[in-house]
């Protein structure tokens, strides 16, 4: 199960589809295997960029049952935010019966006061259930939704079973401050894994993250900085990332971020192909150039690149 | 099946739930007979105000089917937006197997652009199939996406499965004439039922609608507006709209709207309890007087409410 | 000056133009006129039904100071709200040198959780000087800023020169009776005048307010239901009420009701001309027609009609 | 004046204060120095980066004339956004009397459909009058208006005085080829400078983009990445681009990217004081170590960092 605890790096797992749209279960398999051997303590599944809402019910259990079963040692965390709490109640019971270690929740986009939002996970977390842990996803930018480092307090301190903060504020490197002080003076510890595609990990380690929850498309490399980035070794942890940044920064777009990181899982062999279902957007040809050149000019930093220059 | 020359007063229902949250079955048959006995055409199930997002999947498709069952002559709509067409496709499919009469949708509150908001309607209508008439929700006080009386022409020109449009603008008056004079200038015809509460039903019936779809808790006095409005009884219209107007006025409240109208129908026998599931707003005993006095005021012009006046 | 027992009727003044667009000052003469004939407490100038933003900085404060000057005993607040903190601190010196009685001041639409709303009135409070009494526009229909009680207490207690609120929440019935409870408590009290185009003000009296803050095309009408009301003649003022609300429900539409408005107040000689400033919306015939059609319908009740009826 | 052909860069200019929040003018003479040293073709001021909203109305012209009379060859291009036209008329028509270039005009936030956008284009391009020159600004992260290819080519179609895009869409690179498609096609050319603190200004240049409109703290970089791409030495410019990544990154932060861009200013001599105007915030201890660290990697690569390193 997963608690407060929890350190390393944990995959937001896209959902691999056959160019039909089917689910492609085979690449769920090599993907899941991938991650495990770039190190990752964990996955993520069914989050926003895992197409979930384009899943059925069915399907969304089915991937989360394959990924559970795959997945070894891993922990895998199931994004079970619904338009309702019968769904939400729904998908949460049915993972954690297969063994899923926790669940994510997001605060719908209607949300405005602090009230409302604190309430919303107080009841979400009834729910799901006192015994399933849940992480606390906080991403503005796309869900419009802003949280002061005090309501986080207010929502850590009045739901036990809250064991985790996924940052993706912008900007958000002192709230990952903030919230270690606020720590420092009594408030309940949690595990904060940064989100935001990677774009500021290299210093959001240093302000005190455990770790990254993010699908940037060489996990590998996440794994590095984090433990260089424990290990204080900060100069070999900058310059490794920057090295990854031009990329990081281009799959971090908005939109079109979810196309360019299954294009490079499939051009490094873990995903079969970069479908998306319908309806997504798909990559114009000057994008995959784009890419291809990030991957060529990578290659000379990273030998994790060099074969996909072209 | 629906078609683009409906007429009436479509109902839209609440979901009747017992106190302690269980859907409760046998209101759900006394109220589709209570639209019956007042002269609705239809009744819309699953809308905003049926509380849908609170249902489990298998929980909605069984309201449906059972208010279809019982539905008698009255046409069925069901509504189906949903965070991805996956579910929306999956409900729609059950709900015309079991002898729907169309599906309702709405836009999801990300839109923006015209050629966004074309195209998502566009997807939609292949997701549900060519042979499933549909209605189009315009309702931007709640969603947040406007549509243009322009953008509406171009969903139903390129949609010819699109029948009905649900109107809900605020203000709204103009846009009926608007797309009345496309239908002059050779736009297809589609069906215009209003929303909003009923709150400007006067003056919608005198622009150009062929009725109402909204739960006002009297859909008696909704069938008697329509038939003399269409009848050219103006006055007669107005009189009996106005002394109902303050009631309206009280209903049409966002987010404390449905709490009133579960409550009026309730105390008019129609549900057994005006229960919320959770999580929904109480009425306050401020607002249960206040409701109580509208109605004895009511009582003065229409004898349906003498009952219920204190 | 303005202080925390104000009762009564503050109008809502629009900008009278030519239909050139010139500023008529004539029109504003009568128009103030009016308002005093009316029994109206106070004006209120430069609000969002005002068309400030389409006055350049002189005129804004040239209304001001002529309006001022014409209200004799009525007290005049002025509307600051603005994109910065200088033109805010300017104007609002500006108008109180002139003898303004207090400014009222709105948030700005980017504020979202409840620190960045309380910061902002502080430093607003600041800027204006702690001898300028100031009114806190609450009214997120327009704004989409969300105060929740609990916020507006904060606001309150932190500045003691906040004398009054312009409430306008909707629904807001509830936010009325729990700030009352909140002075019951401990809560310094403030003036409470509600806005909203008055579509509530019949219960929003029995909830505690001290009158109303809005701008509909009669406010002899208003003075009279606050007057009816505070004497406790309760069936009367709602009788009165009742016989307006199919206008008050037609003006208060967003976007077309200022149009509405200096419409009637034209026909009723209070300005001379409906023109609002470029760009503005014009009423369609059939709005009109409709107007007039409530106007005759609303002669039969209320004598002050019937010059108006066709 | 400015015109449809213009190139290069357009310095973003803050708005120097001394720290008790005066604005500082001497400041502003060594900031226009500097943008020339470093071989800009112009300053953009009054921006939304410019604290424009901060300034009163005298103070705002007072500072586009001693940019203007400062400036020399380089072209000064003012920001005339307003709540209203009537104060856009009279920012523009003061600041061209005075030798501004051209201006440049936001949409306001509540814009929401096609027709909105073009519409109000079309009235604040009259407002200004048909000879002053204007450049249409594309931000839809800050304003929250989405304006497709197809509304932008309306407006360039509609607009003769529409010379110039600033380009500040996220993701955008599809959109230049779009744009750039569409002249082929027909449409009139305009001058796209792009923006977002030059996060994509590698890809932009080559997607057919004729420079930058930002305010990085190091203009003299932009200038040679317009330059060495405009050169095609493609290689270089993405070798000195991917150097100053790590910081043009941690600069573009939303709310706090403006403390970093006059924090580093200030230390490169350029501007007196890093103040902002109050309300603004104030970077952390955490914050301005950050970028510290981040000038002290950059001077390995760029020698124009390196007496700022620690």
């Amino acid at each position: 199960m997963l608690d407060n605890n929890a350190r390393g790096v944990y995959a937001i797992a896209p959902t691999p589809f056959h160019p039909d749209g089917r689910v492609d279960e085979k690449s769920i398999d090599t993907m899941v295997d991938a991650y495990a051997a770039a190190g990752c303590e964990g996955i993520t599944v069914l989050g926003i960029m895992g197409e979930a809402p384009k899943l059925e019910a069915k399907e969304a259990l089915d991937i989360a049952t394959r990924v559970i079963k795959r997945a070894g040692k891993m922990k895998i965390i199931v994004g079970v935010s619904a338009a309702g709490f019968a769904a939400m109640r729904a998908l949460s019971n049915g993972v954690m019966d297969v063994g899923a270690a926790g669940v994510m929740i997001a605060p719908p986009p209607s949300l405005r006061t602090d009230d409302q939002i604190v309430t919303y996970f107080g009841q979400a977390a009834e729910v799901i259930g006192a015994q399933t842990p849940w992480v606390l996803q906080d991403y503005p930018l796309t869900l419009s939704v802003v949280m002061t480092p005090g309501v986080i307090r207010r929502i850590i301190t009045e739901n036990p079973s809250c064991v985790m903060l996924k940052h993706e504020d912008w900007p958000g490197l002192d709230k990952i401050s903030t919230l270690r002080r606020f720590e420092k003076d009594g408030m309940r510890r949690v595990s904060i894994l940064t989100g935001n595609g990677a774009l500021f990990l290299d210093f959001e380690m240093e302000r005190g993250a455990d770790g990254a929850m993010t699908g940037y498309c060489f996990p590998d490399m996440l794994v590095d900085i984090v433990n260089l980035s424990s290990a204080g070794k900060r100069e070999e942890a900058h310059d490794l990332f920057d090295a990854h940044l031009p990329l990081i920064r281009y799959e971090q777009q908005q939109g079109v971020g979810l196309a360019v990181r299954k294009y490079v899982l499939m051009r490094r062999g873990i995903i079969a192909s970069d479908a998306q279902r319908k309806p997504g957007p798909a990559l114009s040809a000057e994008t995959k150039k784009e890419v291809d050149y990030l991957l060529s000019r990578l290659a000379r930093h990273d030998q994790r690149a060099q074969k996909l220059a072209a």
